[in-house]
């Protein structure tokens, strides 16, 4: 990996246009011999595969399963290690919301407690997602801000929900306000530093305060706060690769993402056709876009093998309107494997290829793990993905003289 | 990569012959469906790789398009990251300087500004090489030292030549005094740090009087400078390896470079024989040996694709003569491609064999860039292949107990 100091001082600006294509949870295993790439008839995908410089790339590191967070901040060039993004603010990410830079977001459960405080039911029995709207609906109107700090409380599924605490110097160096276990008194957050004491104070005592409020809400008498995180400061992909960047993706937590390194985020539908309807609106407005398929991971992660078969035979079915905007550089990849047979993310490589007018096509016929394992790439991490493709976009000038 | 102080901790000395022969901008791009390699007849290198370990190097890092300073740096064994060498000191060693461990090496342009300083042309109307030499001699007899710093100027061709600052104390961080733009006016370096003050003022004391005696010169009526650098410190070849390093190449370039490291120099002629003859006569005196072939990436920046085979061709025909010599350990690749397709240096990897006693061959059949990508050392940095001929010569001890 090139640090990114010496990067960012290499590149230049061109017109050539990027496309980045992400198929989620692309990589799978073999059941019955063959993974669900293998299995599946992907025509378009073969096709490209055998014009393109082929590969396997790693999320992260040999062995490493990747959340969503890690696996797209490789892709989109910023190390993993540096940079790294909280449970709480990935949670607020993916219902959708909009954070701001002193942001403190948290996830939250609804739980019961005893007259003693002791945890009875860290899930408060799993009330319903309704009930859960009801009592954030609630909680909101009770209690707006704390201590001058404004509180919003959004509902998730059954007892889950998102707190934001929005005021001025919020630190996120705090334990959990959640034991993990019942049986346990719950206790407040416990400040890691000088400097979080205040907002320890305030979160505590917020959740005093709701737990007094809740009273008639039985089972949900109590919440407990686990991944205070904010926003990290992370430079923007526009400035740091000179690109006017956009993002196209139907579940929010990959637009937030998006938003979070900088990218412009486009409006687009529900299926994999509207999306490359938006590709094709806005393809001469941006000069980088990154592409999100989500339906493969959902089916992986359901341990539907034919599923996803057929997830993935519907994306290269829009293959060709996509290569009908002739973009400089296409990469098609995934941020990280889903195998079927797992039902969960995983640690394995992803299949890579990259069709560009300067590339050496090698002997890969296929768009598989398998196949793409004899492509010229080779195996390599993902975080060198984003240099590859401005290289191939004629966007980086001569390192050294 | 092994971390440098490692690596120099295990070295042993033993009486192997090394040879690493660099062929200039090997790598290429298919034209017609064909790379340069691919389309040359090589039968001698093709006989070599099937009784070799092939693979695939990366010069510094995917997508990064290097300089020949870091390319080579990294072939002998230097992280090219740890160790830079400015495009000042570059330039002096292109056109063959010796530069002492404490001379500030600088390039300049003959320009021309109007009356208030403006620069109204930043290349003096491309002054003829002639006239480049006959001011350069005149200035070198006008101003030999300023303030106690000798002070010498060596011709380029047409308006551009090389400065180099000889005295005691003198610091490189400084900014260049080259707006770089016609229209802005001629302005002074600026020092990056307290230390360079002094320097600053002695450049811009002699930017001055240059200006002040090159009147009568008009076009050629200043001078800008840029690229300040000093040689960096930079430990030797032969201590680091415990070897008797020697270097034979026809370009000043590939000389300065392999002395910046400490290589021996050894004179040699204007074409491949000659330097293959070189090799031949000095065979007993060194034990590793830098051999560089130049014209291959000559016909590549040319964009002249069967110049480029021609040269791969000619480089083929010695190969007979190189392997009578017997090395024990012989590795043949390029510092960085020069596709014709692209009339520049790139970031493609190129092509790598090593021949020894201890090496698997494996299927590779035929030296080209989709031939070697299937070899067992796979796709891997330049920065690796120093280790690589040290383990093959028997001069690695091994790593821990």
């Amino acid at each position: 990996m090139i640090p990114e100091e010496i990067l960012r001082s290499l590149v230049v600006q061109t017109d050539s246009k990027l496309l980045m294509v992400v198929i989620d949870g692309l990589g799978g295993l073999p059941v019955r011999g063959k993974t669900e790439l293998e299995a599946a008839k992907i025509p378009n995908l073969d096709r490209l595969a055998s014009k393109s410089s082929c590969g396997l790339i790693d999320p992260i590191s040999y062995g490493i399963t990747p959340g969503s967070g890690p696996s797209h901040l490789a892709l989109f060039g910023y190390d993993p290690f540096r940079y790294e993004i909280g449970r709480g603010v990935m949670e607020a990410l993916g219902i959708g919301l909009e954070l701001k830079k002193d942001d403190l977001a948290v996830r939250g459960n609804f739980a019961t407690i005893d007259q003693e405080g002791i945890i009875v039911d860290r899930r408060a029995g799993r009330i319903s997602t309704d009930r859960n709207r009801e009592i954030c609906q609630f909680l909101q109107g009770e209690i707006r801000a704390f201590e001058g700090t404004e509180v919003f409380i959004h509902p998730g599924r059954e007892h889950r929900f998102v707190a934001v605490f929005r005021g001025q110097g919020l630190k996120d160096d705090l334990t959990d306000a959640d034991p993990q276990k019942d049986g346990l008194k719950a206790k407040g957050t416990v400040p890691l530093s000088q400097e979080a004491q205040r907002t320890a104070e305030i979160v505590n005592g917020y959740i005093r305060k709701v737990t007094e409020v809740l009273k008639p809400f039985h089972p949900a008498n109590t919440i407990l706060l686990r991944g205070f995180s904010k926003i990290p400061e992370i430079p923007m992909m526009d400035d740091r690769y000179k690109l006017r960047s956009a993002a196209i993706a139907t579940y929010p937590m990959y637009r937030g993402l998006a938003r979070l390194v900088g990218m412009k985020i486009l409006e687009t539908g529900e299926t994999i056709r509207e999306e490359v309807e938006t590709l094709k609106r806005h393809f001469r407005d941006h000069d980088f876009f990154y592409l999100h398929f989500k339906k493969p991971d959902m089916a992986g992660e359901d341990g539907d093998f034919k599923a996803k078969v057929k997830a993935l035979e519907e994306v290269d079915r829009v293959l060709p309107a996509i290569l009908r905007l002739k973009p400089d550089v296409l990469v098609i990849t995934g941020d990280h494997a889903t195998p079927s047979l797992l039902k969960s993310h995983s640690w394995h490589p992803n299949p890579f290829l990259l069709y560009s007018k300067y590339i050496r096509p090698d002997n890969v016929r296929r768009f598989t793990e398998r196949d793409c394992q004899r492509g010229e790439l080779g195996r390599f991490p993902a975080v060198d993905v984003l240099p590859l493709m401005l290289a191939n976009g004629l966007r980086l000038k001569k390192f050294g003289a």
